[in-house]
This record gives structure tokens, C-alpha cells and sequence, in this order.
């Protein structure tokens, strides 16, 4: 008896478990409400893999989705999913950090230790006022986007349904879930300045993390902000730049996609896609029509994803920067890592090629996977399971005709790149006690490359 | 005068600048001599363009071809051929100190510094009887696999034809080169115990490299082996065995390939294709007529590759290996990365991981290029040009259909892959002269993953 509670004790005092579980959780919930006929416009249950899949990937904000979001769910169904991504992309702690701030109770240090997890959040105080700042933020930045959003939905959907469409895209969007309601993602948008920019900003607002808005608005230069900040701000933008100029290289004179455009659809469409791919999985163009060449850059940009500590997925922006730091370093003979006259530890280093390379194994052997057991392109499939795995949500159309096989494999992915492939392993590996017994092996050298 | 003189100097003693520039001077002598008219068995230049591919392919020991070597090239060009492959695969810089050993002259400390490098040799000692015995026992092994070979080939093709062909396969194989003259690679005997196993074997122990064989004829016991042989002989046993299962479980109801055979057939054709794949690219097996999830795993073998020191190319297996260590110690929370009780130093990790991003910019920059210039499918173009990354030779059929431009891409990417990456970028990058200098910048803490 006494064995038991104590190991339950455990259970609790390890902070990703208690992630990965509450997250599983919420999803389990999701499928239940899901599963329920009213939340069809039939008035027919989905069935509960399907239920499961769109529970699944509204918590994991990802977007992909068995069945048109606009079209299949009831206004029921529509707002279930809303609240799931919101919980999702917020994080089901700082939720439950609201309720306790609500009902007037000191959180305990078990709960901040969890929301230290959630938020990656280095120093342990100021937890709760961080909590209340990151929801407090959360609404407002959700509330001015769907104003703005209601300039062009209102006039075009009627108000109350306007307005709906404003604050699901709104909280969608921010959340970098992907789901649309518009029964064709932003598709009918493409060439509106306010649509789009509203959109991209909230999607890259909401994939920088709180602790670098916290930072940026403490310390107001560049130069001031931590190592942390910079790294996420110039991958960023490096990033989006960079899958700009590619997209429209590649895509000019795809008559499928940006060939009949005018000049500035084209450069807004560009811009739309570098930015939404990286994690947030709307599109204005017809992914299925893009080139062989696009598709490839876009499986890198959301395997890459965005910064940690968001709601964005994938391996993320810092990881991918101190991967691409190391690289140089090594070329031009260095021995440590410097960014911004700042040395990067040999720990982070190590822990970015675990991370990286974990992700590549599940997404190869997830993709391996599904060319046995689907019946679609390579490429096609390898597209999927990446946007899973990024919780990007971008579909070349393979997911709704996935075998109930798929279907769970691509949600397994969503699920893991949700919580972190590491998180992941550090919730239910077992971990070394004492590492300082490895510093008595002597140096043991070995050729590589 | 002094200056230009100082350069030059300069220049010499940088042995990775030797190599890079010593191999592409071969090239360019096989690419004049593969130009002749004589060279074809039709009595016409084949082109510049096609030379020069057939060349690189040659001195990198991939194996890419554009046309047929059997049928295509007359005897010269296939002698021409089987030397710039036992140049390349031997090196030509141990083929250099052959030369002054015969000639009687001392070597240079300037010479034996660019051996070193080529052989990957930590040692300076001893390199002269190093190069000695590289030669010796190359052309034991290689005079040894072609006996076997021969009791197979000399009463299929007679006495002269089936000896060169046993010369010219064991060659081939021995330097991982996948060069054939039967016409269809060692199709005809997918069934033939001993030319498979000459061959394999051939193949494995090309693969190991040099400094693995010299250990393991000093300490006859695994356990005092080097570190660096241990990581060696556990991760080519590995590799060879996972890829074994995975190509038996994935094409054993494929009638394109494993199907038709017996058991016996199956096991070994798998065996063969698991062992040849990381390096060799002889094929007993239709390789277009494989599975798309077969070809996925066959781009990873080939992209992980052989062994420093050794004929073969890719990332290499002791790069694959560190990279998984430091991966595992991160997920069980160790600092340091412990094999066989010795402590890998950061040095080596960080090196291991700018060889594997490296090489994945490489490939995945060189196979979005060609998405662009050729007609073909996606995965076809992944897998040749990983396949030359690889110096591996495999084919799904593309090369001889490359456009100009797509030939000179993938022969850059041989040429790339066999020189190393990181070898190649020590040779042109400018190099900071004094890295202690960073030891003064302060640690800085970023959140990755
Ligand atoms: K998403
Ligand atoms: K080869």
C-alpha cells in the first residue's frame, strides 16, 4: 500500500509523464464528445477511429483531417474542436493553472514544475504571473485577430456567421492548427492582403514562444535579448525568407499553382506558404498541384518547424540552428560553438542531434511503414507523415483514404511530435542516476566520416 | 616570386587540398583516355561529357554508368576502366609512395602527411610498411577472389574471357566499385553460392578498412581491439543484418524480385543485397522492379555507407554509430558518450554530426536540383543521387537518361562523396587559426527541441 503510493508519487513527480498522460487524455475526451451523433451535420456518429484521428489532431494542433471540417461537423463538433486546440495549443497545465488561479488556490510545486516543462521555461519563479501573462496574451492577440479577420468574413458570410469563422480562424491560426471552416482552407483568400497578413502573423506570433515575447518586451533592442531570442529570431526569419524565394523560384511558372497570378498574388502566396508551412498548415494554393521540387522544401521546412516552447511542432528553429552553428564550427576547425559571443554547451549540442535524430528516424520509419501497408506515392506519403510529425497539417489528400491502419500510425506521429520525441523518451525512459561515473572511461578516440 | 612561391608551398602541405585536386587530375586522365575512339568496341568517342562520367564514376569506385560497360567499351576502355578503379579505390597517393618505393626513393614527411590523411591513419610511424602492406595485401585478396570467381566464370564464358572477367569483378568488388562486364551485373548468378560469397566477402572486407585489419591481425581477440574497430565490426554486423531482414520481410511476395526464388535463393539474394547496398552497388536483383519501401531503405544503407579508411563511401559507419550513441546517452540523461567502456570526445560528436548534415544538405540540395532539370520520379532521383553520395552505384535506371546537366550534378555529388564533405571543406574553407580564443565567451543556454 504504502509501495504504491509512493510510486504513484513518482509517477507525478515527473513532469513529461504527466504531459504525455494529460495529453492523451484530452485526446481520449475529444474522441468521446467527437464520437457523438450530434456532433455530425447528419446527425450520424463518425465512427470512433475517425472521432479519435480529429480529436487527435485538434489537441495536437495539426489539421489534418478525415473530413472536411466545414463541411462534416455540426456547429457542436466546430466548437469541441476550437476548444481542443485552444487547450491544446495553450497546453492543458496552463489551463489547469487558470482554473486553479480562478478558484483562488496556491498552485503546488509539483504544478509549476509541470508548467516549467510545458512553457520550457528555465527559472522557476514567476510561474504563476507567467501563466496569467501567457493566457492574458493569448486571448488579446486572438481577439485582435479575429477583428480584423471580421473586416473581410462579416461582409462576405453575414455576421454571426462571420464572426464564428473570425474567431475559429483567429484561434486556429495562433494555435498554428491549421483547421479551416471554409470548406477549402484560405484557397478563396488567396489574394487578400488583410486575410493573409492577419493570418501569417498570427501563425508566426504564435510559433515564437512566449519566452521570446516575454524577452522582447522586457528588452526592447536586439542586442539585449538573450541567446535564446536571437537564435529563434534570425531562424525565423532566415527561414520564412528563404521558403519565400524558393516557393516562388520554383512555383512561377507552375500553371497549378502561381502562373496565373498577378505579381503580387504571386509574392503574397509565397510569402502565405513559407510561412504557414513551417507549422501551421493552411494553404492559399492547391498543395496535390505543386511540383515534385516545392513538395521536397516544404517536407524540410515542417520537419524543421517552429520555435520551442510555442505552439509549433517538428524538430524546431534552435534545434536546427545549433545543428547548422556546429556544422560550421567544425569546418572552419573550431572547437566550440559560438553564437552571438555566446558559447553554446557541449549538453545542448548533444541534445540537438538527439532530437534531430529521433525525428528523422520516426518520420523514415513511420513513411517506411505506410508504403506497405497504403496504397499512394512515396512522396505523397512522406509529405503526410512529416505535416503529422511537425504538427503541421498539410495534406497532399492521402489522409482521408489512409486504412484505419494509417490512420493510427499518422496519429501516433501527430501525437509524438506534439509532445516531443525527447519529452517523450525522458517521460518513460529509464534514466542513468549518476552520470559522473562515466568520467573515469578514458578517452577512447575513433575516425569518422 | 617569393610569394608565389610561399603560395605554392602553402598549397602543397595541405593534404586535403592534395587529395581533392589529385583526384580530379585522375579523373581528367581517365576522361581523356575513356575519349578515344579506340576505347569503344564501336570504334567512336563516346563524347566528352560521357567520358568524364565514366571516368569520375571509375576513380570514385561508384559504379553510375551511362552505358553498359560489357557491351559498350572495347577491352582498352575496359582496361582503362579497372585501373582508374584500383587507383581510386586504393588511393592514388598509396599508389604514388608504390611508385617511390619501387624507384628507391625516401618519401617525403610532406608525402607520408597527405598518406596519412588518405588512410585516416592517427599514427605517423610506420607508414611507409603501412603502404606496403595496403598494396600486398589488396592484391592478394583481390588475386584470391578472382581464383574463386574464376571456377565459376572460366566454364561459363572459357579459359581467357572467364579469367578477365574474374580479374575485373574481383577488383570491382574488392574496391566497392560495382563496375560489371557481364552486362547485367551478377543477375545471371542470383543463385550461385560461390560467386555470391566471393563477391560479398570481397566486398565486406573492402569495406572495413585498412586500419580494422591491421588491429585485428595485432590483438586477435575483439575485446582488445581499438575502439574505433569495435564501432566498426558491430555497426557493419548490424547494418548488414537489419538489412537483410528488412529486404526478405518487404520483397518476399514481390514477383518483380524475391517471389520466384526458392528459400535458399531468397536468403542469399537478401544477404548479398543488404551487404552491397551500403557501398558496392553490384545488384543480383531488378532494382526497378523493387518495392518503393525496399528502395527507401536501400537510400538509408547508402547513405550511411562503409568505413573510414576504406573503399567504400557515405557518412560512414563509425559517423552513423556515434551519432546513435550520443543519441541514446542524451535520451537516458548521461553526459558523456560512453562505447566499450571509452569516452568519446565532444570533438568527434560534433565532427560526426557536421559529416551527417553535411551530407544530408548535399543530397537533398542535389536531388531538388534535379527535380528540377530531369523528367523523372522523385524517388528515383533521391535514390541515384544518394546512391553517387554514397559512391555506391545502385541504379533505378536514371543516369543514362540524364540530361547534361544532371550528369555533371551527380558527378560532382561522386566526386563530393568519395573526396568526404568535411575533407572538402578542410581543403577550401579558411580555417580559424586559434580557437582558443572563444574560450573566453561566456555560456549561453538555448532551449532546443
Ligand atoms: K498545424
Ligand atoms: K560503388
Amino acid at each position: 500500500m504504502f509501495l504504491l503510493k509512493r510510486k504513484l508519487r513518482q509517477l507525478m513527480l515527473n513532469p513529461p509523464r504527466v504531459l504525455a498522460l494529460g495529453f492523451a487524455g484530452l485526446i481520449l475526451i475529444g474522441a468521446i464528445l467527437l464520437n457523438l451523433p450530434i456532433a455530425s451535420k447528419s446527425g450520424e456518429s463518425i465512427g470512433f477511429i475517425n472521432a479519435l484521428f480529429t480529436s487527435a489532431s485538434s489537441v495536437c494542433v495539426t489539421g489534418l483531417v478525415v473530413v472536411n471540417t466545414g463541411e462534416y461537423w455540426s456547429l457542436f463538433g466546430q466548437i469541441v474542436i476550437i476548444c481542443l486546440i485552444q487547450m491544446g495549443g495553450l497546453g492543458f497545465m496552463t489551463l489547469a493553472t487558470l482554473v486553479a488561479l480562478i478558484l483562488g488556490k496556491k498552485i503546488t510545486l509539483k504544478e509549476r514544475l509541470i508548467i516549467k516543462e510545458q512553457l520550457n521555461q528555465e527559472t522557476m519563479s514567476g510561474l504563476v504571473k507567467l501563466t496569467r501573462y501567457v493566457i492574458f496574451s493569448t486571448l488579446a492577440i486572438e481577439g485582435l485577430g479575429a477583428f480584423f479577420l471580421s473586416t473581410r468574413f462579416i461582409p462576405r458570410y453575414g455576421f454571426v456567421k462571420g464572426l464564428w469563422f473570425s474567431i475559429f480562424h483567429s484561434i486556429s491560426a495562433f494555435c498554428n492548427a491549421g483547421f479551416d471552416i471554409t470548406g477549402n482552407s484560405i484557397v478563396p483568400f488567396k489574394g487578400d492582403i488583410i486575410v493573409n497578413l492577419t493570418i501569417a502573423f498570427l501563425i508566426i506570433i504564435g510559433g515564437l514562444g512566449f519566452s521570446v515575447y516575454i524577452d522582447m518586451s522586457r528588452h526592447k533592442r536586439f542586442n539585449r535579448l538573450s541567446l535564446h531570442s536571437k537564435l529563434v529570431l534570425m531562424i525565423t526569419l532566415i527561414l520564412i525568407i528563404v521558403g519565400m524565394i524558393l516557393f516562388y523560384l520554383i512555383e512561377c511558372n507552375n500553371p497549378g499553382t502561381l502562373k496565373t497570378l498577378s505579381t503580387k498574388e504571386r509574392i503574397l502566396s509565397s510569402f502565405f506558404q513559407s510561412v504557414v508551412t513551417r507549422t501551421a498548415g493552411f494553404n492559399s494554393i492547391d498543395m496535390s498541384k505543386m511540383k515534385d521540387t516545392t513538395t521536397f522544401v516544404m517536407i524540410i521546412l515542417m520537419f524543421i518547424g517552429g520555435s520551442p516552447g510555442s505552439t509549433a511542432g517538428g524538430i524546431k528553429t534552435t534545434t536546427f540552428g545549433a545543428i547548422l552553428l556546429t556544422t560550421f564550427t567544425v569546418i572552419k576547425g573550431g572547437r566550440n560553438v559560438v553564437a552571438y559571443k555566446k558559447r553554446i554547451p557541449q549538453e545542448i549540442i548533444y541534445r540537438a542531434l538527439a532530437i534531430a535524430s529521433i525525428g528523422l528516424f520516426l518520420v523514415t520509419i513511420i513513411s517506411m511503414i505506410l508504403t506497405i501497408s497504403e496504397d499512394a506515392n512515396f512522396l505523397d506519403l512522406l509529405f503526410e507523415t512529416t505535416s503529422a510529425f511537425g504538427t503541421v497539417g498539410l495534406s497532399r489528400g492521402v489522409t482521408p483514404d489512409l486504412s484505419n491502419f494509417g490512420k493510427v500510425s499518422i496519429m501516433i506521429t501527430m501525437y509524438l511530435g506534439r509532445v516531443g520525441p525527447l519529452t517523450m523518451a525522458f517521460a518513460f525512459a529509464k534514466r542513468q542516476k549518476n552520470s559522473i561515473k562515466n568520467y573515469r572511461y578514458s578517452e577512447g578516440n575513433i575516425l569518422v566520416g
